[in-house]
């Protein structure tokens, strides 16, 4: 708890009406998705990088933790505010869209901003912001840079560290900083960009940010190729991309998730197929479509695809979708806590990952649905358990460790989306050197020797 | 001058025959592309990571500075040894293709390796590696990561940065880490691999890098088009992106660059011309190229385009090309000594920037013909000045100073592609504040504490 007087002083800085320390404003702020609760002294909403830089410079010298937050749809804990202190909330003030730069094919947000609504607004003008998070509905641009947030379209488009041009952002200590341009090239400095990005508010708050459009292609077309097996579809995958198909995204579901969908929504769904791939595939003329299309149906059917549909219109491609878009809340069946992580391997490693976690679930009796964007060797991996059975709940997280060790043998990440936060903190030693951590916290000290921007976070 | 027993114990660590501090070695690894001279005490040929961690563990209890070295083909002095010590070259033993992973479309590489050796091995297996600086030649990929390089065909494909997925590195201490992974998400740990590439050799010397290939595709085109004057081009540069264009490379030469190149080659350029644009386009399919060229042509043609010519084959494409590719041999009939910079702008301000440029010319009295990757918004801008005339050199410095703000102004870097190094150093505090200068203090202490590793470069 920390000391009245700092709400009292931190009220003259901003404004009383922007600190909130009431019991209602604690519970509101104490929660993200992960379902884990830690409440905050205080809730600020500032209104500029200006209020930033002051509560800043006033925690830093006061030594109070800040914990800077979006929407809270975070699913690692990057938004508690763990040893209590400030939650800094941009959504309130810190949420305009401030330039759509169609010259330079830029826009410059808040970091309040929501993605789907930066979206649509490049979208009306004809450019194309990719980075589409499963949060894009309600997660913030700021929150998406700090856990570089991925998507569906990664395997084509890249993700948002990809479109981070440039960044406005204030240090622990308060100090405004500029980092990057709204240029392609930039060799001036070290890439400040590149590290606030991904680096989970640990570091410095952004305040602004300037993001990278494209033009939008004017046609997209769904395909779907259905499999006998989970390993053939996976050699589908990584075999279609290395033979020269681009798509935008390349989603699978594995036979649990595709019952548990049927079982809930009777699609009319092949309950008996090892696993599902769905494709989007985009551009300006129709021959470039029917290239891509005929190489996906080439390397699918070499691979043992057992049925390829084209979808013919936007009706038939919203109903392939239907089965993937509702995977997550289908697998529910399955258990009433989902033990939910976002491994990523190199593609070619995805037959092999599949293959150990089916016999990690097998060894400890548990059902692992597994669905998720194999165009970039991102798997959600869901450890499905009873919340009421404390003993079914430490297999599942047995069963999770397990799982992060084969991911790391194979060359693989513990997060391709979801970031470290407080939920992976436990895992860092498994995919990261003495040596590595070192370096992490030196540069956590150079940014913020106090240590007082999200403490406790990634494992420092 | 460090001390002899230094040497005598470097020779003990990685082998006297892999330590030369004669005269000769001195001398010839005493320049870069600058023509500036600074001799190192010795330069030792590391044979693998654990010689360059052996040398940095030495070099760090004896701050001894170490200077990492590539082919030594920068523009801005990054591997010259100003404050003499070790160069540290890697082309001698660390020049391997580790591996093309076809699986996955990456490659793994030594930092010796030569850029085009790369281009040309991954082409041969169908893939595509496009960063593909003018020294492509004989710079090193270590040297392009260090360095950010970019090319002719950033303004599609992007820039190393964008193709750099993973590190192996030593630390100034000798600690050897890993940073990133063989996949498109990554969001354990800081972004180490972004905050390396374009640190100019002094955080980490790079001792290994992966990097994202993508499918070559099977068909480019090349158009020109020949404008009445740079700021018509200019125009038709950023209207044509904006417009939907997504050409790999956007060159441009303007009226003293055509005319230099006239008189050394005779090939029937324009001459009176005030710029010329020249593009290549490329894809899978026919149709997909026609409507790009159909793109550029439209905004061509709106911004003033006299002629708009398609190379019908190779051997024309090849003539069009031959003006870009000799544009900077051929500016030499207007001075002895070229003060060329890299500066860069947001696209729509390519316009603004020549206009400035010129005035800056005119005030001077200096001619200062530009040409360069406009699709990008690169610049390159050179003050041709009479190496014998110091009066006139002193004139040029102050011309490109003052070009310098001008960019600045505009929202432009001081450099796109070459770096900072020793000859961009004195003009950082036109482009960062105190505040800003002092984060890379900072982050350069966190790795470096003992400041070892390329001491007096990037302003620091």
């Amino acid at each position: 708890m920390i000391d009245k007087t700092h709400i009292k002083n931190l009220k003259k800085l901003i404004g009383e009406e922007n600190v909130k320390d009431d019991k209602a404003h604690q519970i509101a702020y104490s929660y993200d998705a992960t379902r884990e609760h830690y409440e905050p002294d205080a809730v600020l909403f500032p209104r500029d990088e200006n209020d930033v830089s002051k509560i800043l410079k006033y925690c830093n010298e006061h030594k109070i933790p800040v914990v800077p937050r979006g929407a809270g749809s975070g699913f690692t804990g990057g938004a508690l505010p763990k040893e209590g202190g400030i939650v800094l909330a941009v959504e309130k003030y810190m949420n305009k869209i401030l330039e759509i730069d169609m010259e330079n094919m830029v826009a410059r947000v808040q970091p309040g901003v929501i993605n789907k609504d930066l979206q649509r607004a490049v979208e009306d003008v004809g450019l194309f912001y990719p980075p589409d998070p499963a949060s894009q509905e309600y997660s913030t641009i700021g929150g998406n840079v700090a856990e570089n947030a991925g998507g569906m379209r990664a395997a084509k488009y890249g993700i948002t560290k990809d479109y981070v041009m440039a960044l406005r952002a204030v240090l622990p200590n308060g100090d405004i900083i500029r980092a990057g341009k709204k240029t392609i090239k930039d060799v001036a400095g070290y890439n400040i960009t590149g590290i606030l990005v991904g680096s989970e508010g640990t570091l410095a708050v952004i305040t602004e940010i300037t993001l990278k459009l494209i033009s939008k292609p004017k046609l997209t077309k769904t395909v779907m190729g259905i499999f006998p097996s989970v390993d053939a579809a996976m050699q589908a995958v990584y075999k279609s991309l290395a033979g020269g198909a681009n798509p935008v995204a390349m989603e699978f579901l594995d036979n649990l998730t595709i019952k548990a969908v049927e079982e809930k929504y009777s699609k009319g769904l092949p309950t008996d197929a090892g696993a599902i791939l769905i494709s989007d595939i985009d551009g300006n003329v129709e021959e470039e479509i029917d290239y891509q299309i005929k190489l996906l149906e080439k390397f699918f059917t070499q691979n043992g695809c057992l049925d390829f549909k084209i979808a013919k219109d936007e009706k038939e491609a919203a109903d392939i979708w239907f089965a993937r878009r509702n995977a997550s809340q289908s697998i529910t069946i399955y258990g009433s806590k989902k033990i939910n992580e976002d491994i990523t391997v190199p593609r070619s490693k995805l037959p092999e990952l599949l293959k150990e976690i089916e016999k990690v679930g097998k060894k400890y009796g548990l059902k692992i649905p597994c669905f998720g964007h194999t165009g970039d060797g991102n798997v959600h991996t869901n450890v499905m358990v009873d919340k009421d059975d404390p003993q079914e709940v430490k297999k599942g997280y047995e069963a999770i460790e397990e799982i992060f060790k084969i991911t790391v043998k194979l060359g693989g990440t513990l997060s391709g989306e979801h970031g470290i936060g407080l939920s992976k903190a436990p895992y860092m030693k498994i995919a990261f050197s003495e040596e590595e951590l070192n370096l992490f916290r030196q540069i956590k000290k150079a940014f913020d020797p106090n240590n007082i921007l999200n403490p406790g976070k990634m494992g420092l």
